[in-house]
């Protein structure tokens, strides 16, 4: 049996993601559904996006991911379903799986269900599970509406390299207030080679020039810069939390869409600096 | 297999919810557990009702739902299971149930389950999950105690239909400052018919003069009136909310209690109000 | 099929725990996932241990818990596995799992996998998950590692008995402001014993000097101390809640650390104090 994921910004407090999970046990004795978040900020896809990203790939082939983030149609956002690498995706084409996938999705329908009820007011319950269901139970992904061939583009920020210069900004601070910015290890590999930088983040005093493999290869209350689990250069604090003494985010002052910037010696350095 | 729901005003940062669901899966092999919420304010029977009434419906017939909010027996407060539409409720009878369903349950049982432990402390771990799993099994609801007539009585505040007038309170306000009034989609059908109308919430100014059907029928920012997926007079502000702009509850600073007020026109309009 | 709890510091807002989780459902198909909470302080022991010290044994024996606080291994810190009364505790031995039982874990190895990637900054997910999956797959513990023969010590804060005096101090603080102390139902039956007792929090008008059985037992808003679910003295105000009138550790002024006192009267009282 496939599992079905939920993100949304519903939040704990109401009975919104409830009554989603109670609908989905009704139409799929056995369902399998798994939380990825219902904390995300309200009504915004890059921080629905970006968690979603970073979490889809961990689950089976075959999983069915809902998206009750600004869930709701209209003549210029149809619901759709969109299978990418042996996942589903459903939710509405409101910008925001352009942010979640590299290029495009293998295949998208616009959901042309017919409904039994006319609240349009909760399409995640009343439109997605029912998408979903289907999917679950094995149905044809085609069978759900009429195909499409591209989704609406939300275009993110990219990091600009200029000269010298890696110009990135930071895309979400998590739960300690780490700081994860939009370069790639990709982007940095190939354009630091074995040249000496710094990575700088308000004073000069704070400047970081070597990459760790985790937090802990520097003592506690120590900035530190890693490629983490999700491929970002992320600024953290060892084992720096907001409230008790603050993270990254706190402590040098980054917030989304704070600029960091990552510069280059002009030439190699003798060692490498990236393990 | 029968789902258990669990609601209760416990949070997450205790061990309580984890016991619960630990004890359990300890009495029954493969239970389905869901959480409706934990994040009720503590203490608070209307708004446990609320998520509860909202929630519950949704879920298959056969359904266990535990209320884990004020859950203590004393002298005039027996703990009790009743049985309603299918449905089976497990709690202390404080009020709450009376505010859970119209009108009277089908069954109702006194939980005279002979207990395993002495702590009275946490009787929805000691006392509800017994009796949950019980049914869950697939046991008889008889089987458990006492048979009851009648549940305790809270009321409910109703809205007053005067004149002209239909005077409605606030009862919810929700994750994204949505205002849920007491005022049901049947109340207003059957006493607007097709008048012109306006919710007066505030000043003139804020006047709502049409319902809508769902959030985006009116452009981000805007207040809009429809009657949501509970059947009851909401008021929101599309894509508004808390900390980006302002909820509705912020926007027109309307909180549980607040007074909603409709104001009717004497004759009727030419053109129907009501899509 | 054992379950598998997971218990950290990482909050809802992110990715993390749906990554744990969709690990977890990619190696073992039908997994039963349970969260303990995410909403431990970050990186506080203390805490993590306090609540899965009160949840684990509700459930069935076997059950697999991953502890995603303080996760990172170092040289003096490996990666272990612990099985204890028929539960398998799998994290970091940094002190939290002399915390966490009574005494030694029956058997300790430490986690030695071969891992598939090099990503060490999140080893809740890339190396407790593997090691939970073999176990709940039926797979033999000593297979995952290393036999080592003792935990690292953290030690508690134990109460003080000195003359007639037990002096103890505040552990948790819960949701709704109630109290817990270190002080066991063991050492207060076996200093009290018959004689007349005070508790003593902040100043003299505040004194308990009686053990309830449970909140109700005195009238919403009176101070009520008794021996919780956990086996340790608890201070509470019966329905105080922190925004609400607040509970005990608002209105008397307690917090972790704090110190509670109770003096023991010199002569056996005539009636038992305790029920």
């Amino acid at each position: 049996m496939a599992i079905i994921t939920l993100i949304s910004d519903m939040g704990t407090r109401d009975h919104y993601v409830a009554a989603v999970k109670g609908a989905i046990h009704t139409q799929l004795e056995n369902a399998v559904i798994v939380d990825i978040s219902h904390s995300i900020a309200p009504f915004n896809n890059m921080h629905a996006a970006f968690v979603l990203r970073n979490a889809w790939h961990e689950f089976p082939k075959g999983t069915i991911h809902i998206i009750g983030v600004n869930p709701e149609a209209d003549g210029q956002t149809p619901h759709v379903v969109a299978s990418y690498k042996g996942h589903y995706f459903i939710g509405a084409d409101n910008g925001i799986f352009s942010l979640l996938f590299d290029g495009k999705p293998d295949e998208l329908f616009e959901l042309t269900l017919k409904l039994d009820t006319d609240h349009l007011a909760f399409p995640t319950k009343n439109i997605f599970v029912k998408a979903a269901c289907h999917l679950a139970r094995g149905g044809i992904v085609g069978a759900l509406g009429r195909k499409l061939t591209s989704v609406r583009e939300q275009t993110n920020v990219r990091p600009v390299v200029m000269d010298n210069t890696i110009k990135g900004e930071v895309i979400h601070v998590d739960h300690y207030g780490n700081v994860v910015t939009n370069i790639t290890k990709e982007l940095f590999l190939s354009v630091v080679k074995h040249r000496d930088f710094r990575i700088s983040v308000g004073r000069t005093m704070n400047d970081i020039k070597r990459i760790h493999k985790t937090y802990s290869e520097v003592p506690p209350g120590e900035r530190v810069a890693f490629f983490g689990d999700s491929g970002y250069l992320e600024i953290a604090v060892n084992k720096g939390v907001t409230g008790a003494g603050g993270g990254a985010s706190q402590l040098l002052g980054l917030n989304v869409t704070s600029v960091v910037r990552l510069e280059l010696d002009a030439v190699p350095s003798r060692t490498p600096v990236f393990p």
